[in-house]
């Protein structure tokens, strides 16, 4: 029988947990990049499609390159966050499903209409933008979602050639609490949920 | 500073997590979805929009009203889920942002496009629905996720008159190992990221 994980898990995963926008002077190394990939690959998706693209930007010159695309709001905590991850996905996701889900035909599912692929594609790389995020907090790192830059912009300097579209970013690092802003209020139950 | 959670945890979250199809007649209380909701409020969404909606359907009546909208594939394993989440939208999720983002006048960015408002809560509904799935297993609760049913006949049996549209189903429960299905593969990470 699986038990919940204790308070510290919850709390470093969900209650403690914010959104940074400034970050301190330590580097996320690769390695800790690929582990972060490896747990979120595991996530479900539907018809285990996983759609989702990552590019972690990581360099200076990464970083000049997505500057021309970030909103004002969002340009100072981009630019110093130790990387920022582009979470895309691939329009033509489906051509990789005779090997992720080889016991039916789920290709053609999506060949036959592209609203509906685009729809899956959006839906279940935004799915897996949470698996990011969730994942990343439980490998110690803090982050910094954003959806406030020019898509048109990233997809040009970043993803020419590739298929992928953008949907996010999201900024990885090791927080400085002391540029938090004030916890925001949530919804009470009664307004966002029902018990039916 | 905050450490990467232990091997035990990693792999409830993510390695050993499966999406489950059989369920152990045991129920799951009104009290551990209240916890939760209390978790998957507090992670990030865009300007705090928390634009997802909830709808836990755990009474037979709810399941019976439900069926008609399921696919051949998934009906089985939601009649028997102790509980199924709808996961929606509030399509007027706008109207709470001078209680959640108190800050900026965040209503009006999306009151004037009615696509940039509707994406806005397709990304972030989906991306709570991750947290759902995340939060449900940090719980030690089994998922079974799923996008296999007919929106608009949910929208009209559960949310007629809330302004709410559905986007997913998530099915809750303590899952039965021996109706798992075999381990599908994953992308290798070159072939879904890049580190630039």
């Amino acid at each position: 029988m699986t038990n919940a994980l204790d308070d510290t898990a919850l709390d470093q995963l969900f209650r403690t947990a914010r959104t940074h926008n400034t970050w301190q002077d330590r580097p996320v190394s690769d390695e800790t990049l690929r582990q972060l990939y490896d747990l979120v690959k595991m996530a479900p998706t539907s018809a285990n499609a996983s759609p989702a693209r990552f590019v972690f930007i990581r360099t200076r010159e990464g970083k000049e390159k997505l500057r021309p695309a970030l909103s004002a709001g969002n340009l100072e905590k981009t630019m110093t966050a130790p990387v920022t991850v582009i979470v895309a996905w691939d329009q033509k996701f489906y051509d990789k499903l005779p090997v992720l889900f080889p016991h039916a035909d789920a290709k053609s599912w999506f060949t036959g209409s592209a609203a509906f692929a685009e729809a899956t594609a959006f839906r279940n790389s935004s799915l897996q933008a949470g698996y990011l995020i969730m994942a990343a907090r439980a490998l110690g790192l803090d982050t910094g979602p954003m959806s406030g830059f020019d898509n048109a912009k990233v997809d040009e300097a970043f993803l020419a050639n590739t298929g992928w579209k953008s949907n996010l970013l999201v900024n990885l690092g090791y927080g400085d609490e002391a540029g938090l802003f004030g916890r925001l209020p949530r919804l009470p139950f009664d307004e966002a949920a029902d018990l039916v």
